[in-house]
């Protein structure tokens, strides 16, 4: 777990993931003005989703317009419904949905092919 | 096209996808310092995906840090393969390896569910 933990803040910003077939959640938002807590609770939600079973790793990128990419990688989509329905994962979503985003997409894929330079 | 094109710039930030499944190609990478005529092509290259037979949207954020993705979302596999092999597209591949990423990954996705908020 800490060794995926660590993977997933390599510097190069990139997830080191295993072999395909794995699946890939992207999560695209674009946040409201002002923190509101926000900063501590997503470190705190990729430090926690890194110790869930099936986790393989996260990139996350925010420019300045507000607009947010975090792609999370996983073993399975079971492992991807058990964080979903983590309770501490659920209180993040609904302060997300109350407080933080104006709005947001999940897309949950399988990815088949990848490759690196 | 047009359509497209404007979709893929929503304030938002949001791709406007149809119904899944359809396809998404997760580009992650680690941008070299300076602009080094970046920019201008970063632009023109969205602007010619939009253009391409099955390309449905694209999504973009770029931190501070240099770690930006860029997610495409594409009708078929077959589309995908096609805009990697446009020409325009091919050279700033090149230019892509030679001056403007330490490093990048690129990963074929099938997205089979999606939820908006």
């Amino acid at each position: 777990m800490s060794t995926n933990t660590n993977e997933s803040h390599e510097p190069t910003g990139l997830a080191k993931t295993p072999e395909p077939p794995y699946y890939a959640v992207i999560f695209t938002s674009k946040r409201t003005a002002g923190d509101n807590g926000y900063g501590d609770m997503a470190e705190s939600m990729v430090m926690l989703a890194s110790e869930q079973p099936g986790f393989l790793g996260v990139e996350s990128a925010r420019g300045s317009d507000g607009v947010g990419i975090t792609v999370s990688y996983w073993a399975s989509l079971e492992a991807i419904r058990n964080w979903k329905a983590n309770p501490l994962h659920i209180a993040a979503q609904n302060k997300g949905r109350s407080d933080w985003y104006e709005n947001y997409g999940v897309r949950i894929s399988k990815v088949e092919r990848d490759y690196f330079f």
